[in-house]
């Protein structure tokens, strides 16, 4: 059975038709979609996904803050294999992204339907509320609460861009469901997802075996200087905090140079008022992330920033308010499954690169719970979180296979 | 006489009352003005002036591009000497700016005529049409046009940013004169401005004698690099339009701070898109504003700068476009005059400094074709362009008298 079984492949076709009909759901004219969480667009869309795991034959839950779970039975109970991702998008969003992975789950499901198979471990493929922080903060919220990491109550409460909450909303939407959170455990979680950059493309490899998910250091600086003439005001009189701006976004990008390895900076806010041409800036917002993969190189990066900070602040005569925005240690996916979908990617003919994910995925709130880990296809051009999204239905189609053969694996141990 | 011309004073109480019933028309809550060029409040504050004008006696004469003169007649006829500025302000301007040159001159008008004294050449007080630039570019308007520096059909088609254009305001407020342009030529011309910078009040010196005013360099850079996912792009493939806009900010700085002298450099404007914490910026833009009394070394600073863009867009894989927004070259005033300023303020018993302006004024249109030269009162805290400038009433007596005494001087050789 188990060559059988490594023989089974997916149904490249049906999944994408299952990729293409979500993303008429809430498309933009021109391509892309906007699928914000629990607007209309995504009830709709959730009511597609959900009518699909209905017909596939799962049973199908829904839980406090809507997170969505279909399970199939295996032969003996206990905790499904467990994939899943999400199917809300950004404002201006690609038609893969979160979805990719839960269309795969249930092609997963729909090939093993087909071959009449049932798995030792149960299955289930979930999609979870709110990835993308585009209308309430925090992102990841849906797979946070389900695993335990955030308070259900105060993610219920939080008020978003549209000045409702998420419990109203979810209440709104229909998707306020009674399965409670905090609770569920998978015995694995594997997460299929397009790599949203450029490494993979660049080095002409398949797939990639996600090891982790880099720490993430988001720090906001606003600047409090004094607004004066460019033209009358020397140089040493001056309190500029545009320039401050300006060079703490250098520096990010300095301490990325010098540090090398993983470590990454970007400062991609930079604003000034009251911005006119011949006019120092009186007051200035920078925003800085870094990211590395290794918790001590990450302080390491956030002290060399902050020293440069008082520095700055010294030698200008301005004031800098610091204020942490996010702030994630690095997160290590189970050696054994990353070597599970390392082998089985190679087993199966494809190049493979073990890499860390530059981004938050759902797959991270799982890592503390059970052995998880994340398959990476390549993104084109490595656009992400953009209408230009692609990734080609050949290397979804690897995608999507090794996580069934993953999934095989794992569940029939 | 010269003894008694050299003992006669303003009336400093007379000079703030017209200051402050100008500064009613366009008054904005909390302080200050808004009186932007060729507005009805613009109508109003030249109504008022030209109303004082004509109550002092003075011959009023309103050009093509909206200027107004008022002549004082001499002993002999010939061109006058004159002073002058502009009664436009920017949309949150101050009381004093062009306003204390031409009520200073009123002044100076008034205190002859209570002395029953007549110059031996004529004398002149103008106020100028547009200098702020804030509704029509280029700044300097009315002056460059009066001194035929500038076209006048050309200005008089600009079309501002309420979409009308100057020809068409000049006829609604009824400055639509008809005295003719480019011909007017001044025996000398002397303006009084406050210093709009920190210099003479940091060093406690009373009067600046303005030596010329600063070349101006000023260019956009438009910077398009490519969108990305701050967390997944590892930094070499990176094009980062945000961070070649900062760098170009701080290497502004670094061309002031290595050269030296008189020599700044300030980016007013840092603007990148999308503007988003965790996305690489796909566009920027960032002014860079270039000053120097010397040519060469302006020459030099602008081409440095243009060195390190050119740097930058190679190294970051981005596109840079610039576009030069302005160029003046450095103006020298006459040193004979700039000498009978400093003299005179010395005799009346004041400090002096011999300073460059920093900033443009409407005298410098006049250098080229009479003996010119400016003087500088303190700016409390350097502040201008902004409601709370000030220069104490003290200071500002001791600018009119000085002015009255040069007009004297200049009026009786």
């Amino acid at each position: 059975m188990s060559n059988a079984l490594g023989n089974l492949r997916i149904d490249g076709d049906r999944l994408m038709e299952r990729i293409f009909r979500l993303g008429e759901v809430g498309a933009l004219e021109g391509g892309g979609v906007c699928r914000l969480a629990l607007t209309d667009a995504d009830r709709q869309g959730r009511d597609l996904v959900v009518g699909w795991m209905k017909d596939l034959g799962l049973e199908v839950r829904t839980d406090r803050i809507g997170n969505v779970v279909g399970l199939r039975a295996g032969r003996t109970d206990g905790p499904p294999v467990m994939t899943g991702s999400h199917i809300d998008t950004v404002a201006t969003g690609g038609l893969y992204d979160g979805n990719l992975c839960v269309l795969a789950g249930l092609e997963v499901i729909e090939t093993l339907n087909d071959a009449g198979l049932t798995t030792q471990h149960p299955l289930a493929v979930g999609f979870f509320t709110n990835e993308e922080g585009a209308r309430f903060a925090p992102d990841m919220m849906g797979s946070g609460v389900h695993q335990g990491a955030l308070s259900l109550e105060e993610s219920l409460a939080v008020r978003g861009i549209d000045g409702t909450t998420v419990g109203e909303d979810l209440k709104r939407i229909g998707y306020d469901g009674a399965a409670p959170v905090g609770v569920f455990r998978a015995k694995n979680f594997f997460e299929l997802h397009v790599e949203q950059g450029p490494v993979l493309e660049e080095e002409g490899i398949e797939i990639g075996a996600v090891t982790g998910v880099q720490g993430i250091s988001w720090t906001e600086y606003c600047i409090a200087g004094t607004s004066n003439h460019a033209g009358t005001t020397p140089m040493r009189l001056r309190h500029d905090a545009g320039y401050v701006a300006a060079a703490i976004a250098t520096e990010a990008r300095q301490i990325a140079r010098d540090m090398g390895g993983d470590q990454v900076g970007t400062a991609g806010v930079i604003a000034l008022e009251p911005s006119l041409i011949n006019v120092i800036a009186r007051r200035a917002r920078v925003t800085v992330d870094l990211r590395n993969t290794d918790e001590a190189a990450l302080c390491e990066a956030e002290q060399r920033m902050a020293d440069r900070v008082v520095t700055l602040a010294r030698d200008e005569g301005v004031e800098i308010t610091a204020r942490r925005l996010a702030r994630f240690e690095p997160v290590d996916f189970d050696p054994a499954m990353v070597d599970l979908v390392a082998a089985t990617a190679q087993g199966l003919g494809h190049s493979v690169r073990r890499m860390p994910s530059g981004a938050g995925h759902d797959a991270q709130m799982f890592a503390p719970n059970c052995p998880t880990a994340m398959i990476f296809v390549p993104s084109k051009d490595g656009i992400s979180h953009n209408v230009r999204e692609y990734t080609t239905p050949v290397e979804i189609a690897a995608g999507a296979n090794l996580l069934l053969q993953v999934m095989l694996s794992a569940a029939s141990r």
